[in-house]
């Protein structure tokens, strides 16, 4: 159980600081000298005080903690999304609460949120303006990370010009056969999986090239299948693009399972530079999850504290990371 | 700024339940039927009726919050240790709070949990029993994921028993000449980095076989390095063992950039279970981090709301995960 022994002022007192600053260093807020704050800590400590968020919630009206809505924390990818928010988080003195969505079909009505954090940050989940309202009734100010609502807060990237910049790279090596390989789940394609598909077929079309695409489950079995499908026709592509690394890292499987030399036979790319890709020396397209996260947490932060931001609209960027699963085509093969 | 315009009381008259049923729903706690959990929702909805945890936490004396802490989110195996934690914690009705520790020299001292929380999860981080009882001092009970402190409340798995498991299956296939590829960081070896040496010792001793390590800095570019190391000898090892799939990752980089084919020429063998080693066939040894995180969530319920948990330390069996990266060696060869 608690120990309230001691009230900040006799740590203020001990300490020979100012009652804000003890606030401040307790809260954990930026800007207190670190010799200041290892002074006040230890006072706190050797008077066995502890501050009380919930306490100091009620007075404030803050509860110096954001709300962070992930699909869910199994992936890599969201893990490392939330770990730039808490970081951008913890800088800010606010921590950070995490939920999983977990596939639930209205996840916005099964989060324990109201009263529970000063501000919510839903990752690539989608959003709907009414949802974006509710949420926001409940939370306080809402930001997306990797999603988009017109007008509202929200970091994300270009997905359509990241496949289309992806396409043009292999393009330029020569490839014309280029199959996409694209994801699907029982409610249609992602807002981000149309996107890239649309990036896509905008470079293919720019080039005059024939588009190739085929859509298959999310994750690494989708992409394992989807290179079953492509190895059976008579001709199959030289080049494959995959919706994500994870996607890729199924077709990956499948190629050398069937023997296809990478990049000698199919050159292969991806999306996301997974952690595994470097290993797998997988071309693929950075967008960066932890500056995401960071991004957004700080956005979440300026909101709570009251500053304006110059944005609430940010678009970060996407960069081709070349490697060796892409090189120019053995032969050049046409179009049947 | 939070709505208030309507009591729990309200709430509960509306949807003709009790006042604790409401308090239930609105806590998400379990054990209310789907039917009723809608129609108190539906009340709340339509009075614009929102609990505050914050509120009710000063009342009974309960935040419903359990403060997780990992080393970091970005690597995928704590994400899924969290993922687990999240979905145990959420069934018992209470929130997650994640904190990195980012290799603070003391991450005890820098968190800002005094009654924010009413747990501590430490996941994967070394814990004296000093810092565990200020921990208890400051956040409630205390459970240690992945690690261990005699006598204290811990879920983990025996890293020992693992590597020596894993040892066996490379001598068991023929191989005597396998090494082992450790990791170190400033402050030297885990306990888990040095338990898992310890199991390589084990398994070498019983086999009258010569132990051969090699010991780099922690994930895939300690393997890169490591496989530079080893590939640098007269006559290389037929196997090798990396203390996790992480190192095995950056050693099976090295191993194809070098055109040394996997399994044929070289056995590489892994730990974790990473999700990339599925694509890769990687053998490897499951140790299942997201049953760590569930099992670890529901020892932190059963301690805070009271329950006696029939055993506070909890060993996780690990299991072999045999794949294409290991195979009898071609040629046997002697120890020099």
């Amino acid at each position: 159980m608690p120990k309230r022994s001691a009230g900040m002022r006799d740590v203020a007192r001990r300490a020979e600081v100012s009652l804000s600053t003890v606030s401040r260093v307790l809260r954990g807020a930026p800007g207190v000298a670190p010799e200041v704050r290892e002074r006040v800590r230890a006072a706190a400590d050797e008077l066995s005080y502890a501050v009380s968020r919930n306490a100091s919630g009620l007075v404030t009206g803050r509860t110096c903690r954001v709300a962070v809505v992930v699909p869910s924390l199994r992936p890599w990818f969201f893990g490392a999304v939330a770990s730039g928010l808490g970081h951008a988080l913890h800088a800010a003195g606010l921590d950070m609460l995490v939920h999983q969505a977990d596939g639930a079909e209205d996840w916005t009505r099964d989060l324990p949120l109201p009263h529970n954090s000063d501000a919510l940050v839903a990752v690539a989940l989608q959003v709907t303006e009414e949802q974006y309202a509710h949420l926001g009734d409940l939370a306080g100010p809402v930001v997306l990370a990797g999603e988009e609502l017109p007008g509202r807060a929200s970091v994300f990237i270009d997905d359509r010009a990241g496949t289309a910049g992806a396409t043009h790279h292999l393009l330029n090596l020569g490839h014309t056969r280029i199959a996409y390989i694209g994801t699907h789940t029982e409610h249609g394609p992602s807002r981000s999986s149309a996107a890239r598909m649309a990036g896509y077929h905008d470079a293919m079309a720019e080039a005059g090239a024939e588009p190739w695409t085929v859509s298959k489950p999310p994750g690494p079995d989708g992409g394992e299948l989807a290179v079953g499908e492509l190895l059976s026709h008579q001709s199959p592509p030289t080049a494959v693009l995959a919706e994500s690394d994870d996607v890729a890292l199924g077709a990956y499987r499948a190629l050398r399972r069937s023997g296809v030399r990478v990049p000698e036979a199919i050159s292969l790319m991806g999306f996301d530079d997974h952690d595994a890709s470097a290993a797998l020396d997988l071309t693929t397209v950075d967008q960066a999850p932890e500056a995401l996260g960071a991004a957004a947490g700080q956005l979440a932060a300026d909101l709570v504290h009251g500053r304006r931001p110059s944005d609430t609209r940010i678009e970060l960027p996407v960069q081709i990371v070349p490697r060796q699963s892409t090189a120019a085509p053995q032969e050049r093969r046409t179009s049947p």
